[in-house]
């Protein structure tokens, strides 16, 4: 063994994380030796916060540390706007961009039959509760676009049919700033189906 | 805050590491709110142990559990033959490249008079007694080939100047600049190999 074993092991923990390889962890635990002790304390002492105190919005499913989440209690945003999404990541990435007000609702999951996962294996019992409960509900689907995402997509439409319910999709076309040229035909032919007017 | 509170310190703590960005450090945080609970308590109890277990070797002054290293406890193993080093990285590189028998002197350091480095500041009493008490002593220098690397070798020459020890530095196989923990372990086995004698 080249490594005394507990940098052994402290590079086998390293290398479970996503995109960190062999040599790649020896580097990460090799730097960890000269953090300051306090700093490894912490370090390692958040590791176990976010294992313990971390869990799911009794409302919408997003992650937290209370009961309910800051934005779910956040009384400036708009909750009859829900925005459908399939996990936690995305509200970490609307949040970041910052201009949505509504709030979230995290399904957990998206209907794929192939994964045996049916629509009650995903969060949607209470989706249909918080819509019931709204005033002037409007759903803002925000679902990938590939088959799990378009068949939950349709179901989720199916559920609201000759409701009073708004529901929009995320649109789709070309990201702001790509090149047009290495653009994949599908999101092209979308976009151009999809062209919007600018002319009066 | 975009983060619940105790993922936002996870989060800085992976940015502490070198070549983990921000978005990167996100990733890697997220990805460890799908460890198993058992995976996370010894994630953590693997930084305290680096933290609490790992010191220096009491001879050569590489990292160990234990007062002495396994190197330097190693009877099969040529004690005569010192490889002396700049820190604890080289001595995982020789050891991974796997054909180095003797053992090791980590100087912890490099001459650098403009970083007010002087010999005093680095691992060398200890080598000069170990080279007294050894009974054929022969060293072999494998520091790097920077200014700070080749006046820390001709110190140590110097130093053992007229005295009966066989002193020989790596071959010119490394490239020049190059930090030793990245070479390819054939590179290094041949730079071992290849070593210099720079004592008359």
């Amino acid at each position: 063994m080249v490594y005394p074993k507990s940098l052994e092991n402290l590079i086998n923990y390293y290398k479970k994380l996503p995109g960190i390889g062999e040599k790649n962890a020896e580097r990460l635990a090799l730097a960890t030796l000269n953090f300051k002790e306090e700093d490894i304390d912490n370090f390692a002492a958040s590791l176990e916060d976010v294992k313990n105190k971390i869990h799911k919005c009794k409302i919408c499913g997003h992650l937290t540390e209370w009961e309910i989440c800051d934005i779910c209690k956040d009384e400036s945003r708009d909750h009859n706007l829900i925005c459908v999404i399939e996990d936690y990541k995305s509200v970490f990435s609307f949040e970041k961009a910052g201009n949505y007000r509504g709030v979230y609702h995290v399904l957990n999951g998206l209907i794929s039959p192939a994964d045996n996962i049916g629509p009650d294996n995903i969060n949607l019992a209470s989706l249909v509760k918080r819509v019931e409960q709204a005033e002037k509900p409007e759903l803002i689907l925000a679902l990938k676009s590939t088959v799990e995402g378009e068949t939950t997509t349709l179901y989720i439409k199916k559920i609201f049919e000759n409701k009073d319910v708004v529901i929009s999709r995320l649109s789709y076309g070309i990201p702001m700033g790509a090149e047009i040229d290495y653009l994949d035909i599908i999101t092209l032919d979308k976009a151009l189906e999809d062209r919007k007017k600018i002319s009066e």
